[in-house]
This record gives C-alpha cells, sequence and structure tokens, in this order.
C-alpha cells in the first residue's frame, strides 16, 4: 500500500506541476503578455490543460484510488487525507471529456483578451460573441457534472463544494432584508461622512512603497511571492513558495490600491502558509474559494479598515502623503475610509453594498444558465438590476457589465463566494476574539502575528484536507455558513459611523 | 498523405505548445521568480520537458515521419522542409533517455538559480558540484548522441548543425594569428581613443528610454514583444507573435545597455520575421545559434557602432543626455564606443578582443568535456587563459568565471557560435552592400527598412527550412563559414580608429 500510495503521489505531482505551468502561462497573461501573444498562449493553455486533465483522469490514476480507498484509516492523515480529496476531485473529473476541457481553456483565455480590449474601449459588443460561447460552454460543463435541482449547483460546486444554491440563496435574503433598509439609512445621513480628501492625487510609486509596507507587516513574504500590476487584481500560487499577487493604482485615489493589496495579501497569507510537507501534493491550496475570501476580506475589511490598524499605520501615511493628508484627523481619515455609498465597481464598494454588487451578479448568472436570460440583453438586464439595487445607471460598459474579468476567463458560479467570506470572515473572527480578546490593541501596535498564527494553525496548514463546512465545524461549532455574526458586525459598525 | 502529414502538423503543434511553455516558465524564472520558487520551477520545467520528449520520440510520432519521409517532392516546400526538418529532430530526440531529459532540465534550472546566488556573491565554490553534475549531464548527453572525432562535436551540433570541432577550431586559429597582433597593436596605441565620457553618471530610466527608440526604428515589434530587465540579457520566443528580450542598466555607464538592446533587438527580429504560415510548426523558429548571432551581431556592431548609426541618433542622444555629452563631438563619441580595451567581461568587449573571450571558453570547454580539466580546478584555469589572451587577471569570480550564465543552464558548446556570428554577420553584410550599396546613407537617415526586408526575405522567413550551410550557400555563394570579410571589416575599422 505504501508503494501505491507513492505512485499515486508521484502522478498527481507530474499533473500538479502541469497545472502550475498553467497558472505561471495565465499569470503572465494577465500581467506582462504582449496583446501579439493572444492567439498562441490560448493553444498553449488548451494543450496543457488538456493533458493534465488527461492524466488525471486515466484508469491508472482510478485503479490507485480504488485500491487505496479502502485504506484510508485516519481522517486527519495527510495520507488519508491526499486520497479522500483526490477521489472527489477525480470523480468530478471523470465528467469531462478531454476536448470540452481543451476547448474551454482556448476559449476562456482568448476571452480574457477579448474582454481587455473591450472593457479599455468600453463597448460590450466586442464582447458579446465570446461571452455566448462562454456561457455554453459553462452550460455543457454543467451539464456534464450533472445536478439535481439547480443548474448553478454544478457550477458552484467548483468553488465551493457542497454549497447549493438554494442555500446560498436563503443566506443572501437574509442579508438582503437587513442590507437595503440599512443602505437606505446611510444615504439618508450620507453627508455625516465626508471622504473627498481621499479622491485627490496621489503619487502612484509613493503609493506603491506605502503599501509594501502593511503588506509585509501582516506577513506576506516577499521571498516567496511578488506585486505586479495587473487589469484586475488577483492572487496566484504556483508552489507553496511562489505565491504571487497584483494591485492596480489609480494616481487620483486612495484606496482602491492599499485596499487591494491588504485584499490579495490576505488571499496570499493563505497559500504561503499551507503545511511545508503539503507542498506539491493535491492539498497544497486553499479549500474553496468562500474560505480564501474569508481571509482576503478580513484582512482587506475587518483589519484594515479598522480604526485599530490605523492608529498604527495613519502617522506613516501622513508623511508619506504630507500635503494631502497633515490636517486630516485619524477620525476623519478612518470615517473617509468607511464611507457607504452606492457606485459602480464592485472590487471598490464599501462593505456594506459591496453585497449587492453580488447578489446581481448571482442573480444575472443564473438566468443566463437557465436562458431566460440572452447575452446579448445583458448589459440592459445589468443596468435594471443596478438601478434597482444601488439606484444608479453605469455610464459606460467598463464601469457596468464590463468591470469584472470572471466571466471572460469562464468563471461563472463564483461571484457568492465573495459574500460567503464577507459572512464566514466575521464568524471566524468573533471565535478568534474569543481567543485573543485584545487583538485590536495588537493592531493598534502594529503587531499581527498573533491573527496570523492562529489562522495558519486552525485553517491555513490544513491546505485542502478538510471541506469548508468542516473547518468551520472544527473552528467555530456552527455547522455551516451564518448570516448573524457579519450583520451584527455591519450594523454595529455602520450604525456608529453614521450616527444611525 | 495529406491526411497523414495534418495529423503530423497537430502532434508537433502540441509538442511545440508544451515546448514554448517551458520557455514562458524560463522567461519568469530568469526575470521575475522570487528566489523561494525555484525549487518548484525545476519540477515544473523538468516534467514538461519530459512530457514534451516523450511525446516527440514516440512511436507514432515515428511512423508518421517514417510514412511521409518518401514524399517531400519539392525540397524548398513548407511540407516538404517539415518533415525533413523533424525527422533530423526525431533521430536526434531519440538517442536520448526521457529520464536524462527530466534529469537535465531540473539540474539546469537549478544551476541557473544557484549560479545567480553564486555570482551576486562572487564565490565559485557555492557552484562547483552543480557545475560538476551540468558536466557529467552533458558528457552522458554527448555519449547517447554518440560522435565520430570530438565529444565535442556531438555538443556543438546542437546549437550549430552540422559545424565540427575541427572545422571551428580552424577558423579560429585564423582568426587568432590576425586579431592577436591586431590587439597588441592597438594596445600600444591605446591613447588614441579615450571613453572616459562613457563612464559617467547616466540615469538608468533615461537609458532605458532613450534605448527603446532605435529598438523600434531597426523593427522590433513591441506589440509582438517587450523588453524587462535581467542579470544576463536573453532573447526568448513563446510564438512568431510574442518574441522577448531583456537587457541590463548601469547608472555610471553608457554602452552596455543600448548595445545590448540592439543585440538582443536583432536576435528578435530574426524571430518575429519567421514566416507567418510557419507559426505553431516545428520551423518556427532560427536555425541556427550561428545564424542566430549573425543577426544580433550585425545589429549590435555592423549597424550600432558605426558612424552612420550615430550621424542620425547622435544629436538625440545628447539631447537625451545633455550634461554628459553636449561637448562631445560625434567622432569622439564614436572612438569611444569602439575603443578596443583587452577587458574581464564577455558581452561588454569591443568587437575586436570580443572573440578572445571566446577562443577562451571553446578551450576550456573541451578541457571540461575529455576530463582533461577538473570542474575544481576552472576558476585557476579561466584566469589562466585571461592573462595569456588578454593579459589580465580577474579580481573576483564575478568577474571571471562566474559571469556568463550559459553553463549554469546546462549549454556547453554555446559559445562558439557567437564568433561564428561575427564572421557571418560580415559574409552577409557583405553580399548586402552589393544589392543596397547605399545602406549607409540610410542608416544616416534613420532608415533600417532595406537592411530588414533583406534579412527577411533572404533569412528570416525561411526559420528552420534550410540549414546555416544552405543559407550562407544561397545567400552568398559559399560553401560554409569563411573568416576573410570578418578579419578585412575589423582590420580596416579599427585601423583607422586607431591610426595604425
Amino acid at each position: 500500500m505504501e508503494q501505491k500510495l507513492d505512485t499515486l503521489k508521484a502522478k498527481l505531482k507530474e499533473i500538479k506541476n502541469i497545472n502550475d505551468a498553467v497558472a505561471v502561462l495565465s499569470w503572465d497573461q494577465q500581467v506582462f503578455m504582449p496583446s501579439g501573444g493572444a492567439t498562441a498562449r490560448a493553444e498553449q493553455l488548451a494543450t496543457l490543460s488538456k493533458l493534465a486533465h488527461e492524466m488525471f483522469i486515466s484508469d491508472e490514476v482510478g485503479e490507485l484510488l480504488s485500491d487505496l480507498s479502502e485504506v484510508n484509516s485516519d481522517y486527519d492523515s495527510d495520507a488519508a487525507s491526499m486520497v479522500r480529496v483526490a477521489c472527489r476531485d477525480y470523480e468530478k473529473a471523470r465528467k469531462l471529456p478531454p476536448d470540452l476541457v481543451e476547448e474551454m481553456s482556448r476559449t476562456f483565455s482568448l476571452g480574457q483578451q477579448t474582454w481587455m480590449k473591450a472593457r479599455a474601449e468600453k463597448d460590450f459588443s466586442q464582447f458579446q460573441e465570446i461571452l455566448e460561447k462562454i456561457v455554453d460552454l459553462n452550460i455543457q460543463m454543467a451539464e456534464a457534472y450533472g445536478y439535481d435541482e439547480s443548474i448553478y449547483d454544478a457550477l458552484l460546486d467548483q468553488y465551493e463544494p457542497e454549497m447549493k444554491t438554494e442555500h446560498v440563496a436563503k443566506v443572501f435574503a437574509e442579508l438582503k432584508t437587513e442590507l437595503v433598509p440599512l443602505v437606505q439609512a446611510i444615504v439618508e445621513n450620507k453627508d455625516v461622512v465626508d471622504n473627498s480628501i481621499l479622491k485627490q492625487e496621489y503619487d502612484e510609486t509613493t503609493q506603491w512603497g506605502f503599501g509594501l509596507i502593511p503588506l509585509q507587516a501582516i506577513g506576506y513574504d516577499m521571498r516567496r511571492g511578488r506585486q505586479d500590476k495587473s487589469a484586475h487584481p488577483f492572487t496566484i500560487s504556483f508552489s507553496v513558495n511562489d505565491v504571487r499577487i497584483t494591485t492596480r493604482v489609480y494616481k487620483d485615489q486612495f484606496g482602491p490600491a492599499l485596499f487591494g493589496t491588504l485584499h490579495e495579501g490576505g488571499h496570499a497569507l493563505y497559500e504561503q502558509n499551507v503545511a511545508p510537507e503539503l507542498e506539491g501534493t493535491i492539498l497544497a491550496s486553499g479549500t474553496s474559494l468562500g474560505i480564501h475570501e474569508s481571509q482576503s476580506r478580513l484582512w482587506e475589511n475587518v483589519v484594515g479598515r479598522s480604526k485599530s490598524f490605523w492608529q498604527f499605520y495613519y502617522p506613516n501615511l501622513q508623511k508619506f502623503f504630507p500635503n494631502q493628508l497633515k490636517d486630516v484627523s485619524l477620525d476623519s481619515f478612518y470615517q473617509a475610509i468607511n464611507k457607504v455609498k452606492p457606485d459602480f465597481i464592485r472590487v471598490e464598494a464599501d462593505e456594506v453594498t459591496y453585497n449587492l454588487h453580488i447578489f446581481l451578479r448571482f442573480e444575472l448568472e443564473q438566468e443566463l444558465l437557465t436562458k431566460r436570460l440572452k447575452v446579448a440583453d445583458l448589459p440592459d438586464a445589468w443596468n435594471a438590476k443596478m438601478e434597482e439595487y444601488l439606484g444608479l445607471t453605469p455610464p459606460d460598459d467598463a464601469m457596468g457589465v464590463l468591470q469584472d474579468i470572471h466571466w471572460s476567463g469562464g468563471s461563472i458560479g463564483y461571484f457568492p463566494t465573495y459574500t460567503l467570506g464577507n459572512i464566514l470572515s466575521l464568524q471566524f473572527y468573533n471565535q478568534i476574539l474569543q481567543d485573543i480578546p485584545d487583538l485590536p490593541e495588537q493592531f493598534a501596535r502594529g503587531e499581527f502575528e498573533a491573527l496570523l498564527d492562529w489562522f495558519r494553525e486552525k485553517i491555513h496548514r490544513h491546505g485542502r484536507k478538510f471541506t469548508a463546512n468542516e473547518l468551520i465545524n472544527r473552528v467555530t461549532g456552527a455547522k455551516s455558513i451564518e448570516a448573524g455574526p457579519y450583520l451584527s458586525y455591519v450594523k454595529e459598525k455602520y450604525s456608529e459611523i453614521y450616527k444611525l
């Protein structure tokens, strides 16, 4: 058995090496590739994706897994977890024909290039045709996976295993009931918070330089990663020891670059802190996107937009930007970075309205997959929902339906994980505060190690060993996601800021 | 047959996609990868290299080639050339066991990382162990390939097919006979040329910005490529439409960045101008390193260090660096960039002493492969040859034996192609001047299209269709490399500059 396990590990490592190469090619595609390289890159990605898929769904892997599945005694052990997770992946992967995998890879890669150009030129019509193909391929994929109730379940399961659309819809409805009136109340009191100090000229290089300070302070290891610029910020991992992030910097605004950096830094901390002994195995990454987003949203918001964080960093920031901030008090700054304002762009949205952007996408995705909505009508549908949830009509497609990279890269069913992450971040944080009550005081001293250690011990080091629900249960005692802690946090924080 | 050819093309394209992915991973490794990523990257490269190799040497490919080899009627056609070149590659590749390919890839990848650190710390001892392994793997590879006379033949053949060590040694001896006394005569007149104006502070960003102007003027297409910084400048291609170059910039020196840019630009022009219909095929790259270096050395030296080139660019350069150059005449500048001075670093050497650096490496490589020289004794042997050829002793290993990346990446037998390129650049250039006699006047007007068109037509577009000797013969009528034109050029140019 020992020998079979070694054979399986070697085989899975080979497959992981190919998938890691795919990640390097994707990173380059989004960060540095010249436009001329798009077609060849799509072919390279398609070949590698198909190869990795074929190797994984081979009978050889199937037989090894079947032989090994009988002996996984200790549930928590590395070996048993590897076999368990590989079996789950294998059963899913077997359902996808290699030609579909190749075609998806090629189309999603070209989709991103098409989207970049369409977005730059604010023109949805350039993107429509390939998006139609992307939606169609996602439907084919969902049909291949199969599902009981909703076609959306099959896609959601790729990003958030075990989670059902119905459950997400229920939790989202619960949030909506409380968030929509909260946003209305805030809008009525909107003049309480003025964030015009953030909308000045902030030198890009100086912003970049400042961002590196908290990024490294929260524990991001630059020897095992790097930060670059890209059209859409993201985190990507080629190894536990090579986890990269990107950000974007606006010269006329303070906020997006820094909070984006903390967000991606949160993702990266998860990937960098998977146990070293899991490196190169199928377990060496985050277990679900919801758990991943709980990390990124926690560092970005619960930590990065907290008063105590800025008690430590604000004097330093004032030194970086004396002209802009020297006469601005910490309280005014804290209020400014927490201004709630219905706006167009999801990634730059405040904590409260952020979820409304997600509801919109979650609903539109379901309509596309069930063909109640045509891709051609998507911009209108988008704008209608923006009006409904946020009271706004985007001035152009770049500020509306073209703002996110996800659909262009083939990811449908991904967006809900952001709000799941928001919810989870507070479920975890409430637990942490019970274990380490003086955490805010630590932040105020610029100390983040205890928080990172806690996450490393409870979540990061396990990689994919446990499912999201298993982790939630082990860490908090709850069975799954619960909206309560997040709603309490949002209501308390923003009632204070907006004097509601 | 048509169908078999399509099957072969599809198979070879898949293999090329993997090899192109290898190139992307190597580029990243040298340009952006954080040090932590080294081990995982070596594994990724090893897996992909082994896979591509296994796919290529499969019986399926062998049978297709054997069936198709009977029908290649028109020698010059794309189809016949593809089959011919694929057969040649196949026969070579079949000789290498996949495990050796995998082991070489892993070791050469780690070798580069080890070299980077050793070079930065000027310490050969850190590099010795892995270099011993690299030499040993090269010997294994040479034995696997087989050879008639010299073990060096087997390695040289990878970079310069058809070329024999004996022939190289003969041509090098011919050069040596003339170049060594020329260098001596120049050294005696060394005060005729003063290049101290080049050794001032030259802002790095401004140098970078200036370099982009001639780079694009000679025809490098930035939409199908990009330039980055790296420890050792190089050119790499992932597609005819994604050909990237790197350079390095010194803030206290003008020259290395610009001439390096023109050198890599020359390589890139070759790769970018392969006929579009060859994209994705086995023919889509340069045919040999000697031909490749003829392009890079021609644009760097014959064009980039010519008086007429600077008649056009010097006034512009003076505007970029007024403090450094406003009082310096074009003649003084022309002399300065052509100063001949025995020095430590090959890539920064002038046109005349450059070849002496190559003789040294060519001789040491042969001694290593035949085990007359131990890797442990290499630094001493290096320094002794530096004393012999250039009258200098390197102050440390970084300025000596550790200066080049090639050995660390597994390339032994590569260096001679630089001098072959020097020689070829003049064989070609003499021919071009017969076809386009006013070329220097065109350069003086900043016009390089006629030169690029000539090369595109005669050499670039063919990709790997013809061997180096076939190209030389078709283009110049000569049978192979001939030292004459190069020696005449060097003697004439430098006799004038140094008033010999």
